[in-house]
């Protein structure tokens, strides 16, 4: 199957991030390379990286690019502490909801804290930075395979699947979160009909999902946010399945703009709801999805396509990036780990405070479906 | 208060109709002239001029245009009844689902086949035609009226409503239906807060309704489809209401695509959802919503944006220009005869088949609110 890669490290310590720029997909397969951490920042604030996996990643790697050149230069371990954080503290300031983005970040400070020693050199900090940037990146490429398998199970009997936004290979390091069940049965033989959201406004679902699906042959329909209530009305999908960009203790879900709409539509056609995301996309310090900082974005992202202005001057937007599914709506999480249902806060605690190895021993229920 | 209109006849039976070309607003106010019967056709096919009640006016004067010319020449009455006939039948090719047209068509065949006797002249007739395209005018601008009379009490205590696609001025041959008791209440000196869904494919909110509502001096705030959950559930408006295309006898509403789920959001938030049209938005002809036909629109409407295209080619894409919602989400329709509510079959034929003066006294309970 042909899944595009959202990003990839190019050489050593020293080397530098290319990024499939996804402002211009479908149209063109543009890459941009970023050799220091104001262009990843740029590149994660403009979307050209987006996906709450892929910025974690990407914004790991931007650590990187911070170290490696004062490394090469012969900047002592000692200075190259204050430069990581100095990177991380600006490189959360990109995007403030997907919580991934400050996992991997805080992964990358603990590295340094903790790994620097008195006869640490500052090459061997910036390699180790660099090793744990790729771990970050292999363990997702890891992730979406897992939750590819657990999700195939949940979607075996369903012949037509809606999503919204994009939650797939463009999203992550690997195969997707959302569409990485998709994949996994598209591989099996089984092909499901995909139904995407275009996912105003910013049409990730148009242009980033009905791209990627269409690329590794996986049959998709582009539809307008407000027709998703008229398909399932049609009874042509079975299941939604979205992916997260923070997931509450309790299972509350802070994903897309939209995504909270399509839960309540699927409610109401008795079709279950679906969230996929790796662990590393729950806050487990959060119990309600009210606490999540919401991204507002600029008006001009409504208020025009392109070069044509399609609002009047006059009227005001609201522009807000994300919404907050709660835990309610959600039929299950589908993680790595296994799949959480019913979604409440022992379910979400059970699953993620647990070490994986000591999952079944605790939970012997969990064993069948989950892992 | 600062109101456009869709559409004007300029002269006598051999005039013309000037539209206001709703596919240039918000940017330009340009109008477009018709001065032949196939000229119509194309601006309604088109949405140059849109809207049920609007779609109906422009082909009555359709029909006026296709004999105005042939009459002055000199063609006798009863050759232009044929004429009337073919025009009619053409113009109801223009659009399938608002019942309106086929409405003001049926009330032009009628006035020609009734009004005509062997001493008619064809001029005369022509002049008898444009006499009736008049009325059907006037009495949309009346009936718009007597909505925005009976909807501003229902809306009276609300401090912000939520609209889908445009259903205001521009729609309709006065102040509009479902925004017609918003206009009622501003003239009031009560000010709502407006929240426009801009309406994929074609923005008809982001474009029309936000554009007539700021110029009226309305506060009028633009959100994406997708962003009407999220409206709801900050607790910024206490009632939904929208026009109409086709109303079937139990009260299941044909409108754009995108009302059937507004619908289902409003009933998961305990917001009233109100459809404002006038009885000439009803067809008793048909029960259940299923039975409406349904336009299927361009897939070129949802994968590009002016020139600009935004989804890969070999994605597919489903395009319908309408949807139902089903009675029982349907808090209460408004027509120029008062308020249906509860929404049921027994409901709207008291309303609809009962001539308006013997509605009292055959409904008492129906005296209070609804006339």
């Amino acid at each position: 199957m042909n899944l595009p890669s959202a990003l990839l490290w190019e050489g050593t310590a020293d080397g530098q991030l290319v990024l499939l720029d996804q402002t211009r997909l479908p149209l063109a397969t543009d890459t941009r390379t970023c050799r220091d951490v104001h262009s990843v920042w740029e590149a994660i604030r403009q979307l050209a990286v987006r996906g709450a996996p892929a910025i974690g990643i990407a914004a790991a790697y931007g650590v990187v690019l911070a170290v490696g050149k004062p490394a090469a230069a012969g900047v002592s371990a000692g200075e190259l502490l204050r430069i990581v954080e100095e990177a991380a503290d600006f490189l959360s300031t990109s995007r403030p909801t997907a919580v991934n983005l400050f996992w991997a970040l805080n992964r990358m400070r603990n590295v340094a804290s903790k790994l620097v020693t008195t006869s640490t050199s500052g090459v061997q900090l910036s390699e180790m930075l660099l090793e744990e940037a790729r771990r970050i990146h292999d363990e997702d490429r890891r992730m979406c395979q897992q939750i590819g398998s657990h999700g195939a199970r949940l979607l075996a009997d369903c012949r037509g699947v809606l999503t919204h936004c994009n939650a797939g290979a463009l999203a992550t390091g690997g195969a997707g979160t959302a569409l990485a069940p998709i994949y996994a049965l598209q591989e099996m033989g089984r092909s499901l009909k995909v139904y995407a959201d275009e996912t105003r406004p910013l049409l990730q679902g148009a242009r980033l999902t009905a791209w990627e699906l269409a690329t590794a042959g996986v049959e998709v329909t582009v539809i307008c946010d407000n027709m998703a209530a008229d398909v399932m009305r049609a009874g042509w999908v079975q299941a939604v399945i979205v992916g997260a960009d923070r997931i509450t203790a309790r299972g509350d879900v802070a994903n897309k703009i939209g995504t909270y709409a399509v839960a309540i539509l699927a409610r109401y056609h008795n079709i279950p709801f679906y969230v996929a995301a790796p662990s590393s996309t729950f806050d487990l310090s959060l119990i309600s999805g009210q606490d999540i900082p919401i991204e507002q974005r600029a008006a001009q992202e409504v208020t025009s396509f392109g070069a044509q202005q399609t609002v009047p001057s006059q009227a005001l937007v609201y522009n807000p990036a994300f919404d907050v599914t709660p835990a309610e709506l959600v039929s299950a999480i589908i993680t790595e780990r296994g799949v959480i249902e019913p979604v409440c806060e022992v379910t979400v605690r059970t699953l993620l405070e647990i070490p994986a190895a000591s999952l079944i021993a605790a939970n012997p229920k969990l064993s069948g479906r989950q892992l």
